[in-house]
């Protein structure tokens, strides 16, 4: 690291704050928000390390998307609207201005897709330590509007958005360069799937009117359902049938029975899970459609103590994992 | 690490959330603030790097304690009073459970103190990395309130709050761990002083009232004073003779004359260096007093460009660095 903080700061991340009236051009010990009136803040914070959240020699401009669009994703499973982030960022030694200007360049080409700037935060240079990147983001909901975890209700529908298993698929292709079953157009699509999730932000409305739960799936479909019936306290049940797939993962999925298990464990798919209240269906699918998002009935809640059950054909599948677990590495 | 996340947000940090309702007991994907009304929401992350920021053998109630303060003593500055924090650290996988809890012991003890409570945040395990902990305070001023950096004018009088270099010659003292020349009292004092810093929260009303600027010192006291200076366009002038020094420190400068540039670049005083509007420097005295924290004038601020003098009997110090450098490890 030749540039001291200062100049890291106004080379590469004044810019990213500039349409932030709050960050002062990052000038200041800290920022402010004014939230509208009658808002509540919702704040929701993302760590990334490397090699345990994405590889390190990923593209540094992926690397910051992810880390923004991840956090971002849950403010749109909360149906919040983006306001800011403040980023903590540990650089390691080694770091070049080539990778914090791509770096910085991967955070804007996020920000302006998401409708969010920076705000403030503090960057360190780590002695030895992996990159880390810590990003607390911030939306607002009318006040007591947030979509809750832990409120969904027996009789609600379970919905997923967009498609289960891309992310999944994307990283197997990414861990092993060689893939020679899949064109390469697909091949590119599900790795961006993995690389740049797309927080489904245009959803929020109509969560807002008609989930009485929802989040967003990050550790796989399986395990972040049992999460929210965990929460609220009832049981869910899926369909496997009922999952929706893009045509590649179907594919794989044909192809052996055991990738099913890989796709709804496996994580990554920043698609958000809504538990749609009884009669509220229809209008959803609706809601959804109006602001092109699709999404998919996969199952219901039914009363119970916080267990999630998967049928596929009948049977109740048993998973060896139900998703990613970043403590067990 | 042989527990898995859940387990240890539940035994060790729910309970630091028990007193933030919206922090839903950690059981969400986000959390909620509902701001005072009229209220700006003032916001500051600051990373801790074991081996940058503290000493990876401190103790872990320490280590808690000082992430926290550092933060808070920001909000302080800021003229912000606390609200809640969002917490994202990466453990090393040799983390055990006795450290985990001596570190949320630590965080409740400082949480305590400053009237604060954890709303939220991220916890991962780092495959080879040091310990990092990423704090981002949230704290609230009335609209249009928050104490600035880079506002002083000239005319105003420079103040610090209580002592300079107690925390700088306390890091001496814990890295040489024998030093036979202070009694073990003064000792205990100064060290803790490094390891425990205590935010300046009490001064926020007189801030408010009488700052034109303010920003807290973490990286030595002339580098920071140079900081606020070149943020507002102004000079700073100081009399070294003004400066608020503790016995022991007293003692250290009487015993070499370089030691004056240890404690004034030594940071981690985590004071807070103010520029009170010219006529108002005795109305902030009395505010501080009545509020139980000592201030002493050091200097003036005057038209210029951005460039700090400290005097020393009467001949400008030349210093061969002006503080603390995180990047430069």
């Amino acid at each position: 690291m030749t540039l001291n903080e200062d100049t890291l700061i106004a080379r590469y991340f004044r810019p990213l704050a500039a349409a932030c009236p709050g960050a002062y051009n990052l000038r200041d010990d800290a920022a402010t928000i004014t939230p509208p009136e009658g808002a509540d803040l919702v704040i929701t914070t993302d760590a990334l390390i490397a090699d345990v959240h994405f590889f390190a020699d990923d593209t540094p401009a992926d690397i910051a998307f992810k880390a923004l669009a991840v956090n971002v994703s849950d403010l749109a499973a909360k149906a919040a609207t983006p306001i800011a982030y403040s980023l903590a960022l540990a650089l390691p030694r080694s770091t070049s201005e080539d990778w914090l200007h791509a770096f910085a360049k991967g955070l804007g080409e996020a920000q302006t897709l998401f409708g969010i700037v920076l705000s403030g935060g503090d960057t360190t240079v780590s002695r030895s330590g992996p990159l880390m990147i810590a990003i607390t983001a911030f939306g607002a909901v009318p006040h007591g509007a947030m979509v809750r975890r832990g409120t969904a209700e027996a009789g609600d529908a379970l919905y997923v958005s967009g498609t289960i298993g891309d992310a999944a698929l994307g990283l197997k292709l990414r861990q092993e360069h060689a893939h020679g079953a899949l064109p390469d157009v697909a091949r590119g699509k599900l790795i961006a799937r993995f690389l740049r999730p797309e927080p489904r932000l245009a959803l929020r409305n109509a969560l807002r009117a008609h989930a009485s739960a929802a989040m967003d799936i990050s550790d796989g479909l399986a395990i972040d359902c049992e999460r929210l019936c965990a929460a609220s306290g009832v049981d869910g049940v899926i369909d496997a049938a009922k999952i929706p797939f893009s045509p590649s993962v179907e594919a794989l999925i044909a192809s052996g029975k055991e990738f099913l298990e890989t796709v709804i464990t496996g994580g990554d798919d920043y698609e958000i899970l809504a538990a749609i209240r009884a009669g509220e269906e229809g209008a959803f699918e609706r809601a959804a459609a109006a602001c092109g998002v699709g999404v998919t009935r996969i199952g219901t809640i039914t009363e119970g103590a916080g267990r999630l059950v998967i049928f596929v054909d009948g049977a109740p599948l048993k998973l060896a994992r139900s998703g990613y677990d970043h403590f067990q590495i």
